[in-house]
């Protein structure tokens, strides 16, 4: 999940789901489609489509990182897996970016206390070349206190950025919170600062950093910037509290090269009424390099695929639906961009993207216009067997399509629980094992009803074209 | 914790609480002495040293592994400490012993599926050097599928052994599980293997590693020996499923060189006869080199320390109390061979270790022999209301204080809730936001209550010698 994403969840916290529901206990009552619930049910106790293509991508590829060799091996491997499940269409859609990839990585206290530190690089970080470099620490207990500092006060040193990140369900704690990852580097490099560590953005208590892109705009020169491990951050603010000044080693060593290429991978079910403007999902292919990028953001992938797959399963819809891998959305939303000028031009019914792991969808918004609100109310219904509550009828989010999404796109949004997805999130340990396979399948249920409602009705078998 | 420890928990297993309870409903009712009782209380509600003792340790010295300079720097340490906490004849006994540091370490699956897995060496591995070396995975799942297979399916060859450890409150599936680390590596490099990887003996789902010892024995050549975290394990197991050979590149680099200087940290609390045989009270002061060695063992050592600190805050004890911070634990009770050898002929009357984690006692155990069972009762009586059960009259363990419980000396044994201990233990993640200030006090109440009782009873002044 991107920073985009997060503006369109404060704006749907803003809308409490109750008085969603007190509208719609006025409303006339919805009654849904029972192919529609049969769809959604079935999904709910059988589907394996998810797994299979999280468990198969996660394993046979691993990490993809964006515009590597490993995100290319990504796309060869969706192609096959997307044409042997029998969808249409399946092609690349190539484009170029700048790669960023990291090589060794340490942090040490030189004094007053002797001992190593566990860190990553944040994306697009400088490079401290393979001697590292040695500074002083100085503290910030947020971006706010940094960018109130003097100078002098940064110039030369090491800058450590702490915050206070707490777990949220709907994730909106990445968004106060993130602040350091986001704004910390560039405005540390202005300053004069030698390098910059952060706090991991994360909820967690494990040794494991938290990786996340961030530039360097305002003209600021790249620096070595890293994100500590949770636990090595309080143990920084620990001996920080001793009162000595404290010296760190800091070793980063990353490349950054232009013009490497990237792509996503798009395949469909046809619709029966090809001349109709198409019904998007997706997820993202690319990850970080840490982990295998299972909970973000092969699982969501996974899930739109399934879902999509189970329409085809029962024949044909009216409108076509299309499936889109998103490439490197993680360093920067290329893949959207992308999408976005080769088939912004192009009517869409509506898109939608799951991208916030693999807990179980606990909301569901919609952003389909005054004209189709009907439909949203349709959607709310068709969910809520599933536990699902009311949302937003005016709101919509997702990284990938926000460019489509600002250009008017109709839109879906299904909240996943995001309790637990900031202890993994960019970390080594985004990897299969923190899948539940229930709460994977109620994804796809939820899914596969959103795509059912939208893509019209399902014919049992195709309908040859009438001749007239 | 060490393996020595695991055959005690296997026999303390063998004694039901039940039928203990069932003995003690027949027996005599046991007061409490209101002194002990109050002590207990205190603790349970206010103990700081503790705390202090692991934070400090942990923070200022980090990880000490054993006969490292960090160890020579967390006896420094603990000198100051202990001196500074009021304790009598604070004392380093130095005793040499094999130092084994790590180096650099990776794994990379070349084929069919490229991709990096964490690890980190065993013990005492053998090095590849920095080119590392190149196999064919063999797949075993325990080490008697190992020990069955034949040498030419072994020889050149990776093997990785697979286990099925789950967490138990008494941690005994340490013993059974933890056979492809102890035996693995010596019974491969026997059979021709170029190196050998194990799952993890641990029970979490983190990518962290746990390392832990091995000795190669019966004359077997020391080969390169890891352990991949378990998320790591799983991942290669579903690799190897698809069928195809998986080559592995692995590179373990680490030196061993003998003579190294290692030592235990003493001190006492003065008993007002010293002409009667002291109580020893430890943990261990040496710690694996991933983490910071909070549970493993400051907290053992911290929460001994505390206890005995509690008992000379409150007067003078009828016997010393002896704490001893045993060097070199981990790799393989070096710390408690010295003690023995140096101090085995002298009487003790009892001996008690703490080296199990944080989490709270729930058992106490005791050996101090058919005349003093009305002792051992009297410590079921006083921890009961601590929320723990009665154990066995005739069993105590803990790994450094082994070779004077088997020469005869009494014991007491505190058994911790470890369900959790495995998730963290020998790991990166073994740090000090794992430990619970609670459950921590708690163990400091069950240990003052334990030495108020063993150490006779307390004079609040110090008494002069009586002149004839």
């Amino acid at each position: 999940m991107n920073r985009h994403i997060i503006t369109a969840f404060f704006l749907a916290s803003s809308t409490p789901a109750l008085s969603q529901q007190s509208t719609a206990s006025l409303a006339p009552p919805v009654l849904v489609d029972p192919r529609v619930a049969a769809l959604r049910d079935n999904a709910l106790e059988n589907d394996h489509y998810a797994w299979d293509v999280v468990e198969g991508l996660t394993t046979e590829v691993g990490q993809r990182l964006a515009a590597t060799d490993a995100e290319a091996r990504a796309r060869e491997w969706g192609v096959a897996k997307l044409k042997a499940m029998g969808f249409s269409n399946v092609h690349i859609e190539p484009f170029t970016m700048p790669v960023w990839t990291r090589g060794a990585e340490s942090a040490e206290i030189i004094s007053p206390f002797p001992q190593k530190l566990a860190l990553a690089a944040l994306g697009y970080s400088g490079s401290t070349g393979p001697a590292g470099v040695t500074g002083e620490i100085v503290y910030f207990d947020s971006v706010d206190a940094l960018r109130a500092a003097s100078d002098s006060a940064v110039k030369g040193k090491i800058v450590f950025i702490d915050h206070h990140m707490m777990p949220a369900q709907d994730g909106s704690g990445y968004g106060q919170f993130g602040a350091p990852r986001r704004q910390g580097p560039t405005i540390a490099s202005k300053k004069g600062a030698l390098a910059i560590v952060i706090r991991s953005i994360g909820t967690d208590h494990h040794r494991n950093p938290h990786t996340g892109v961030q530039y360097f705009t305002d003209g600021a020169t790249p620096i070595p910037a890293g994100a500590l491990t949770v636990p090595d951050s309080e143990q920084l603010i620990r001996i920080l509290k001793r009162g000595k000044p404290v010296t760190m080693h800091l070793t980063l060593v990353s490349q950054r090269s232009e013009g490497a290429q990237s792509g996503n991978v798009i395949a469909e079910v046809p619709g029966r009424d090809p001349s109709l403007p198409p019904v998007l999902v997706g997820g993202h292919l690319d990850s970080w390099d840490l982990g295998t990028g299972a909970i973000d953001d092969a699982a969501g992938l996974a899930i739109a695929t399934a879902a999509a797959k189970r329409i085809m399963d029962a024949g044909r819809p009216l409108r076509t639906i299309r499936i889109v891998w998103f490439g490197s959305e993680e360093l920067g939303l290329f893949g959207g961009l992308d999408y976005q000028k080769r088939h912004g031009a192009e009517p869409h019914y509506a898109a939608a993207e799951s991208d916030f792991g693999a807990g179980r969808i606990w909301k569901v918004n919609s952003k389909l216009g005054k004209a189709r609100e009907a439909e949203g109310r349709m959607l709310q219904a068709a969910l809520a067997p599933l536990g699902i509550v009311p949302g937003s009828l005016d709101d919509a989010d997702g990284s990938d399509i926000e460019p489509l999404l600002n250009a008017g796109v109709p839109g879906v949004g299904l909240s996943q629980d995001g309790t637990y997805y900031f202890d993994v999130h960019h970390t080594p340990d985004d990897t299969l094992d923190k899948i539940d396979p229930v709460q994977l399948r109620q994804n796809v249920a939820a899914w596969t009803a959103v795509l059912a409602t939208l893509s019209g009705g399902i014919e049992p078998e195709p309908k040859r074209p009438r001749r007239r």
